[in-house]
């Protein structure tokens, strides 16, 4: 029996249709973000990364890192246990309740990840549930996908962002069946935002519960950093809130936040909770600090907006397809996965700027692209020199320009 | 639509079989392992720690401890993104080759944790084989269960540690059919290990492949710390070896190792990698130090065995029901939900030590139990004390005692 030839041939159809994934090594230096050192083939050489999730540069905030510090020195590295055996300690305890004060609910619950959160949190509320229907957005996240295929719950997916489209299958499920509206609030591929008030509406005149992940969104949004549903004034209106702590907040994990009781039944099902290691405590020491720092201070949120704003103003002057969207992502269209890889290998290897390329299965084939996450650090001398190098990257390959406007910005 | 009745009611099933869980919020003191504070409802109490799965006390090393302060200090907290959107750093990197080195391997991948490596590692590496059957032992931990229901692939259970079942199973699926079995090297809950060689003398006559998860072994077991498989001679020949950072190597997260195409193809396909942020660089330089350690030193090892040995003597001479095993694992027989949570109250409230309930769904129902896990820091004066404990509470809650051996220890 030769297995190998399963393994090969499964890689070989990812290089047949150019999707083959090179890791760049990378290694950040604290306090000159975005600044990086690339572990290139020939040696280290600097780099400017334009595309790390971790969005307001909170990673290497020295609040955040001085917690770290401080919590493993005095506490030790991990956790040592699942939540049951032993696992669970003081600054996770703390920390749960910080998310639960950012979202306005009873209770928060960690879990090792976002993608965890999603999974093991979405499969355990919707299998409480009897008959639980799932109203899935047609472009939420595969931890989404996966959690919802987990409860093996009935599907019904609702075309992106299309109210009616939610509205008509609420009505046909019927007002006497559970139902689950699961939704993200900011895409983070296009960079788009979903209408929550208007879903809300809906969840309220149909007697839905409201799921939304929030990843893309808390720290980033809202007075006080609580997302989307913060910013528009619906946090209290959904039942779940999910997050993370590994993008603005700069850390890792995933949370949900609700009511008690629905957060202590996801603490007593969920597999994905029950059968894992908790969350180191210097990890937890140090999201709450990103966190606590984010309620109060809006500079990094005004800042984080200023940027992304005068990075799609002087890519579109310069003629580069900006995919627009009112966010802080910027998406830029490329449409062929092999285009999209040497864009970002020129960038890499001849100007020193990191952005990796999004292909399939990220997006869908022929929307390929680069996707730009300027953070508050990005000074403006990066942002002009990004702009030449795109267009000279852009150029080098017959990438397509815009007619440039006549009044640029 | 009261959804509150799902919720309130999932929670009162679990009142009602006296399985509700409480979770202790504990707080470790770095260079004081196994002592901790007990952030108690009346206040902040000290306590010992009698079932950490921080085995070694790696987790509290100045090694360990060291590097993740010099990491976070210098790089910073986060990974910043998955893997592929500039989540690849070099202390990831670094610790990829590590883990392979440990293993005899020509490569390793990382995860969030051991959890997620067994969930998505399983279901993708099935996937890849048309038409896999999973061979998968009757106790394998709910991590690899879930990998094998996601795989979508036809399961078949042998008995646990039950040779001529396997084999049984593997005749019965006939030569052409590809095949893969999956079981535990050390099973944490009763402390039995999987007779290795000779799965792997099955599995080479019948031409099936072999994933083992080693987190309970990892570190401890092994001439460098590699686990069971290297202990008994046999890593070369097991496809995959599965295991954890967040036991013995004292961090968190999970990771797999075996041939490069294997690795590469999971790396490629399975999307509890692809989806989610890397573990953050501070996790990662802190696992690669305790591995490293364990590489080369034995005294954690020998002290950690001479530590459970004389645990299980003295517990045994006193007359409590420790389950026997050959490992360092120590559970202490209960067999009542109930029960064993008072005892492990009492031990708590009264005695100031702390041995979390083992009830169902992790251990099955009747064979409910304390799972004790010495450290190489639990000195005599920690063993005599907590002998002593045990056979106070065994007293006041009527639990019985074996007949006392005449020649104790």
């Amino acid at each position: 029996m030769d297995y190998s030839q399963y393994f090969s041939a499964a890689l070989g159809r990812l290089h047949d249709e150019r999707r083959y994934r090179v890791f760049a090594d990378l290694e950040r230096i604290a306090g000159r973000f975005p600044h990086a050192t690339w572990h290139s083939p020939s040696g280290p050489r600097n780099v400017v990364i334009w595309c790390s999730n971790d969005y307001l540069g909170m990673g290497q905030h020295p609040k955040v890192v001085g917690a770290m510090v401080e919590t493993a020195t005095r506490v030790g590295t991990g956790a040592g246990g699942t939540r049951n055996i032993a696992g669970t300690h003081h600054p996770l305890v703390q920390l749960e309740a910080e998310l639960a004060d950012l979202h306005g609910k009873e209770a928060a619950l960690l879990f090792t990840s976002g993608y965890v959160s999603n999974q093991t949190g979405i499969a355990t509320l919707a299998k409480l549930i009897p008959d639980c229907l799932i109203l899935s957005d047609a472009l939420n996240h595969n931890s989404m996908i996966e959690g919802v295929r987990q409860s093996g719950c009935e599907r019904q997916i609702w075309r992106h962002n299309d109210l009616a489209h939610l509205e008509q299958l609420l009505i046909a499920a019927g007002p006497d069946r559970p139902k689950l509206i699961a939704c993200e609030s900011l895409y983070s591929m296009d960079g788009d935002v979903a209408p929550l008030s208007a879903i809300c509406d809906l969840a309220e005149r149909y007697k839905a519960m409201t799921y939304v992940d929030e990843v893309h969104a808390v720290g980033m949004y809202g007075p006080r950093g609580g997302g989307i549903a913060e910013r528009d004034g619906v946090m209290h209106r959904i039942d779940i809130l999910e997050g993370t702590l590994a993008k603005a907040f700069g850390c890792l994990g995933g949370y949900i936040a609700a009511k008690g009781e629905i957060i202590d039944a996801v603490r007593s099902y969920a597999p994905g909770f029950i059968f894992t290691t908790a969350l180191p405590p210097p990890i937890c020491s140090a999201a709450t600090a990103a966190i606590r720092h984010l309620k109060s201070s809006s500079w990094e949120r005004e800042r984080h907006q200023d940027r992304a704003a005068r990075v799609k103003s002087i890519l579109n002057a310069a003629g580069l397809p900006v995919m627009a969207n009112d966010t802080h992502i910027v998406p830029l269209f490329v449409g062929d996965p092999e285009k999209c890889k040497q864009v970002s290998d020129l960038l890499l290897e001849e100007h020193g700027i990191y952005i990796q390329p999004i292909n399939y299965p990220t997006v869908a084939k022929g929307t390929e692209r680069l996707r730009i996450t300027p953070s508050p650090y990005h000074d403006d001398g990066l942002i002009d020199r990004l702009a030449e190098a795109l267009l000279q990257v852009w150029e080098r390959l017959g990438l397509a320009l815009h007619k440039k406007p006549l009044a640029a910005e």
